[in-house]
């Protein structure tokens, strides 16, 4: 929405389009740097929050997901996740607390108890050209550990589940593919692990692991990084990396 | 709901006290017999599906969850498990599609779009007692193999995406604790992973993994189950089960 015209229309006419009672919320994780950063909007009012918005009536919650997530990014095609429903918070249970921002009038139909479905994707931040409008004041990349923890509504708690997610997902499918350059190094594949868990691994297990699993594989190839210091390039096996998304290679320590 | 009056005041009155749009399926699995097992309900109409039904209005939603599996089942106390919103299929985007029964008049608050919140458990299934009313005319212990594919709405969805969440929650967490005896065998602690993941495990690998993360110890106890077979009894190491449930001790491949 660009105008206060067309916030009066949608407070007004809203429900004709869309659903009532339910909010998508994306958390959009970038890396760069060696760090992990989260996409932060400054909503009408002041407030940090995530980006999202409203389902349509009879819209697939994932169309929906991937239409909120072009019109505030441009980006398409990037595969969102469904992570959780939130529905058990204060801002989750209330009438009148779930779509609150200062000099919006109330006593329209989003004053209503709202529910919001996370959603988290991986993205290239670099490719992101994020939309302002009238809600989206600024908007600004986060790193992970610098989220403030008083963001609008619940935000904080669907960051912390997005990344508990996340760091979870490394155990059931590998990552990276979006992430790191076609070509890298043992360091960098280990530092974007690393970042993601906030944790030291293993210098040894780690790649020794990913090789055997062949979900990496060595190349005739080095980078000259300085004076005596070139490490071989590895790149990802495109086959066994999706044989392991689709649990055909186990990462299962059983 | 027990009578034809209950319901009818349900259709006509019903949002006064449930919110539109939203409902909980539960999918509730137990263990007998070597065989996993998931319990359906045979609702009005004949066709069956899974227990559930609709959130109060500012009931939280893991409250709501508990609230209907004991309505449905007597069970106090269980760990339900969310694991998804359902909002893709036909059945979830259509407003006369998603509490059809044969019998039922439309025309009220239930024809509206209807999304479900998919929720877990797995219990001890001989301690459930499930309780029959208007809606739900019988039940039934089925083997997640032979459920019907032609179950009421998107049931056979809802339980595909439950037992995927299931057999991932494994890479993740440690399973067993209400499944299994206090003192179990080996191969008793084995055949309850290969039944849930429906693969063989290692005969070596899999239990020397178990205890060399602490999660199982040896007692210094036998069973005599025939002659020259008495294999030796083991017990989860409570502290170590729970600090892997916690993520202070690493079930990852890396």
């Amino acid at each position: 929405m660009e105008s206060i015209e067309e916030v009066y229309d949608f407070l007004e006419n809203g429900e004709k389009t869309y659903l009532r009672h339910l909010t998508i919320d994306c958390v959009i994780f970038g890396y760069e740097d060696k760090k992990l950063k989260v996409l932060l909007c400054k909503w009408l009012g002041g407030a940090w929050g995530l980006p999202g918005g409203f389902i349509k009536r009879t819209e697939p919650i994932t169309i929906a997901a991937s239409r909120l997530l072009k019109e505030r990014t441009s980006l398409d095609n990037i595969f969102l996740k469904q992570f959780q429903l939130f529905g058990d918070s204060e801002y989750r249970v209330n009438d009148d607390k779930s779509f609150y921002f200062e000099g919006i009038p109330k006593g329209s139909w989003t004053d209503a108890r709202t529910l919001s479905i996370g959603y988290y994707a991986l993205i290239d931040n670099s490719k992101a050209k994020i939309k302002k409008d009238f809600f989206i004041e600024d908007y600004e990349w986060v790193n992970i550990e610098d989220v403030p923890n008083n963001l609008h509504f619940d935000a904080n708690e669907i960051i912390d589940g997005a990344f508990k997610t996340l760091q979870n997902q490394i155990f059931i499918e590998p990552i990276g593919y979006e992430l790191l350059p076609e070509k890298f190094t043992l360091p960098e594949i280990q530092t974007l692990y690393e970042t993601i868990l906030d944790k030291k691994l293993n210098r040894r297990h780690f790649p020794a692991k990913l090789l055997s699993l062949g979900i990496i594989e060595k190349l005739d190839e080095k980078r000259n990084i300085g004076q005596h210091r070139s490490p071989f390039l590895y790149k990802f096996n495109k086959d066994n990396y999706y044989n392991a998304l689709k649990g055909k290679i186990s990462l299962a320590y059983y």
